[in-house]
């Protein structure tokens, strides 16, 4: 345990003193990688997913090209609801489609969330993966798993994929807030069973992706999003209590008090607020969330270096002042240069070095 | 002027006291009304847009259906654009497109603004639009003219349509930050030039649609976004002093300290934040907005009908203490059941009355 321990990146999740400010990017492992194009022109992506070796190679790919601190598991989101018997398909440029939507209560209780033995059986490839990376890592780099939030795995499921009003979600959620509740307990059950796989695969840090939290008020965010999501933290808890929870929310700064009073470790935020406004407004909140992921505008990555390092000078700067993980705001762009993906990394990695840990 | 002025939603929108809370919808002429929908099938979105007997029919649609407080121009934000010689597509369900984006600093040089003249002679079917609607409601009640922020505008030019990601936008203003400005301000002068001519065409006040301003952190929204909507806010005091303006924009929770300094009358905001929280907001940063606009969820309007009501009253209270304009948060919902917006209009109008205009 103690080389796991640690790394940087570890450390800092627990707001340990590191040399360095550790840094890793949302979608590291994808489109903007040639070497995952030349994988993807020759496989569908589901087929990736769910083969270990093209999996954990994929999951690799970052790690020695861009030196990030930590890998992510290459897997998606909605695999786990795959697995719970709800037909996927990924339709060529069209994103995730469900061809049978949940609309109903009825549709939700005729889903069985997975248990443990049921995870591995349909999911036994996403922690073979895991295993995979583990080894080829052999302990330089820790490898995170993550799976999305009941709520924002509920929006593709209810939608029928993708969606800009949400309104079958959103109108299920005026219209009948305990059938909907129903599913998203169904869906925690199913994330929580899906995680404690990954954790007993090795993952050593999880992030739950909450992508479309932030289209709730703050009183619906804490009466429908927040409990199915306190389930699974309470589950991973009791299942490794030493392995960082991080919680990455897009678009949410008008949720931030009921953010602050989530027991994880780390907050991720997007970029449309200053990492100093966030850490100000978590501990007005009197939070206990002592560390921040993020938060660059992914677009950023598309300026030249010279504007790319001084934003990252201004990042460090407000990343200071407590626990600090670099990381983009939202998943890195298919078009971004991978030179400049690199030169993130290393900017970030090189500065904070200069400046000792108790000044960060 | 003195039956104009006394009309309620114009009063609201001054601040100045009303028997009843006013109420209008956004989108309200559009596809969840069957007589919309009736039009539509016989005729290209475009062409009604440009038909001033069928674009004054549909403004009127909702006036007759739900007994809102205002009328709003059936019209496309996206016109000017095409006046200024943008091509511009709608293609069956995808949405507006343009075939050429425009993506640097020479295409954005190469669009001629619109004066006054060129609006008059390419957009002259909008302004006839506007002058039979006011032939036709003959003071009952007044109508609203509106435009796009140059940034919600360029949004569509740049990614030549819809986006979820904003990629060349915000790469561009990354890159380049001084030619997008470029591009903005054509757009501004573009904007005031066919809005003043909405004002000489008998619009009674004006709404600006920032759908995407969102997508800022607040320092670049105040140096991208901003200056080119202070041009178009200055130009139409200067025009029409007395009318009101009312700013809307989508997903800004985080801009509020930015949009409190904006020179207009009335603030349209989303569901996101209680409009309590908003007014407290505006007030804190020492605003001059004195009226909130909105700001139910449309997906509420979805619920039955007891449930519409319970929010209203909710509504109501959150939007006391202050001017009010009731509203949705964003547009109606084209699966909107027709009599479930008539109760929201009905119930605000109703319930509003039966509190004095000074308790409210």
């Amino acid at each position: 345990m103690t080389a796991v321990d640690g790394l940087p990146f570890l450390r800092a999740c627990r707001r340990e003193p590191t040399d360095f400010t550790p840094i890793w990017l949302m979608r590291q492992a994808g489109r903007y990688l040639p070497e995952y194009r030349d994988l993807r022109a020759r496989h569908g992506f589901l087929d990736l997913c769910k083969t270990p070796d093209a999996a954990a190679e994929i999951t690799l790919q970052p790690v020695r090209r861009l030196g990030v601190d930590a890998a992510i598991l290459f897997a998606d989101i909605l695999l786990p609801l795959e697995a719970m018997g709800a037909e996927l398909v990924f339709a060529a440029g069209d994103g995730p489609v469900f061809p049978h939507p949940v609309r109903s209560r009825e549709a939700a209780a005729a889903l069985t969330p997975l248990d443990d033995a049921a995870a591995e059986e349909r999911l036994g490839h996403v922690y073979e993966a895991l295993r995979r990376v583990r080894r080829a890592l052999a302990g330089r780099v820790p490898v995170i798993g993550f799976g999305g939030t009941p709520w924002t795995l509920a929006s593709y499921l209810v939608e029928g994929g993708g969606s800009k009003q949400f309104a079958h979600l959103l109108g299920w959620s005026y219209r009948d807030p305990e059938g909907l509740a129903l599913l998203l307990d169904r869906l925690a059950d199913t994330s929580l069973a899906y995680l404690r796989g990954q954790l007993r695969a090795g993952a050593q840090a999880i992030q739950l992706f909450d992508t479309w939290g932030g289209i709730l008020d703050q009183e619906r965010y804490e009466r429908l999003a927040v409990p199915p999501v306190l389930k699974i933290l309470r589950g991973l808890r009791a299942a490794a209590p030493d392995r960082p929870i991080i919680y990455y929310l897009h678009g949410g700064s008008h949720l931030l008090p009921a953010l602050a009073r989530l027991p994880v470790d780390v907050l991720s935020v997007d970029w449309r607020l200053p990492l100093s406004t966030v850490r100000r407004a978590l501990a007005a909140a009197g939070s206990g969330i002592g560390v921040l992921q993020g938060n660059l505008d992914p677009a950023a990555l598309l300026a030249p270096i010279p504007e790319i390092e001084r934003r990252v000078v201004e990042l460090l700067a407000e990343g200071s002042g407590g626990g600090h993980v670099v990381n983009l705001g939202h998943g890195i762009l298919p078009t971004t240069p991978v030179e400049n993906a690199r030169a993130f990394v290393e900017c970030a990695q090189r500065l904070s070095a200069s400046v000792p840990a108790a000044a960060r």
